[in-house]
């Protein structure tokens, strides 16, 4: 894998392009140039229209970003964790809303101090590669995947390293169990998923009733078999 | 607008950033490091799994990136025109699958090229910030618009600066028609839309009984009233 590896191009400091351009955000991020904010839960970052004059790193905590069409129907775009970077567009204009689904610690960059750092267009553009990535998979669920589908596919998110390629199985000894801690309502889900909330609910019953998984308080849910639900997704 | 203008940050030779880039990026495919590829429509360009060794770069025609269920079921997730690359990926496979829908001419780029200049990636994420965009409008269509509103929503796509911010409306002198030439079988747009092939021919018969298009000849559609076509996109 040598050769695709980014480990490539190297400078005269010995860093390849990769490396250098990673040293630089780090550089970058840590000094005074970036502001830090920390929100709580269901708090709006900026609205779809407004002028996209920052971009946010998230640090910890998730975001969703959600577009509406004029009769108030919603799509949940895209859902972004610790490492993201959202908010960076072509146009001068947010072409979705932001809000906050955890309470949220955001490094807020000005665009006009990014552009003036070459360096870091490496490390945005490999994240923004993951994102065209994790969008074309999306674009499945929802153009191609039944009720059940989603769901399932939405709850095996939260289950890392399983059901994706080099997927061990599970472990030999003891339950193939995992309490996830979805931070979404069951609308916000529906948003994500295409769905309305009452199939969302339903699907959720039908998984109940099978065993697949248990209702733990508020928007806790315990899977209890992670390979029978991974088998529900269509991936496999 | 100037200062959310890329033309910000200048160096000695009094270019900005993103027209260094471009420059850098016009040089850099005038060279002899990329390959030059004339296909046929049809075309398979890569697959999915395969090794991402090259990235492309359309200079003439169309081309569709599709993933598949194991079952077979595919979902078309991005139609690319001129000027559009793909095929770069954060990992070392494709992510998902290329097929022309034209006759196309690339520009074939060798990833480990890419990587060894700098100035190449202010370009790149130009391009990637566009197709983000893009995806996040298809997902509000793929999870939230009825079969009509994907259907007229794919169709206005052909109709250049009209049903977005800023759209004119319709000429005061003469029909509101354009004829537009789809490229797609009736297959590849139910598998772009997240439909069923009958379903898509169900909407293009009643949009034909409302007086809103007229089928020409092969794949040509003529809209016979694009204000009242775009009325029906959901968008407005």
């Amino acid at each position: 894998m040598a050769y695709l590896d980014r480990q490539t191009a190297t400078h005269g400091d010995g860093l390849s392009e990769s490396a250098r351009s990673e040293r630089a955000w780090s550089e970058f991020t840590a000094s005074n140039r970036v502001k830090r904010l920390a929100l709580t839960e269901h708090e709006a970052v900026f609205f779809e229209g407004d002028r996209a004059e920052r971009l946010f790193e998230i640090t910890d905590g998730a975001v969703m970003l959600y577009k509406l069409l004029p009769d108030g129907r919603r799509q949940v775009v895209e859902i972004l964790g610790e490492g993201s970077l959202f908010g960076l567009q072509a146009s001068d204009l947010y072409d979705c809303s932001a809000e906050t689904l955890t309470p949220v610690r955001l490094r807020a960059i000005d665009r006009h101090d990014l552009e003036a750092i070459p360096d870091l267009l490496g490390h945005i553009n490999q994240c923004l590669l993951g994102q065209l990535q994790t969008m074309h998979d999306h674009a499945v669920l929802l153009g191609r995947k039944s009720a059940f589908e989603r769901v399932t596919s939405f709850l095996m998110r939260f289950v890392p390293k399983r059901g994706e390629v080099g997927c061990a199985g599970p472990a030999k000894d003891g339950p193939d169990e995992k309490v996830v801690v979805l931070a979404m309502t069951r609308q916000e889900i529906a948003d994500y998923l295409g769905l309305t909330i009452e199939t969302v609910s339903r699907v959720f019953s039908d998984l109940r009733r099978r065993g697949l998984i248990a209702a733990e308080k508020h928007d806790r849910v315990r899977i209890l078999d992670i390979c029978g639900l991974c088998k529900l997704t269509g991936t496999h």
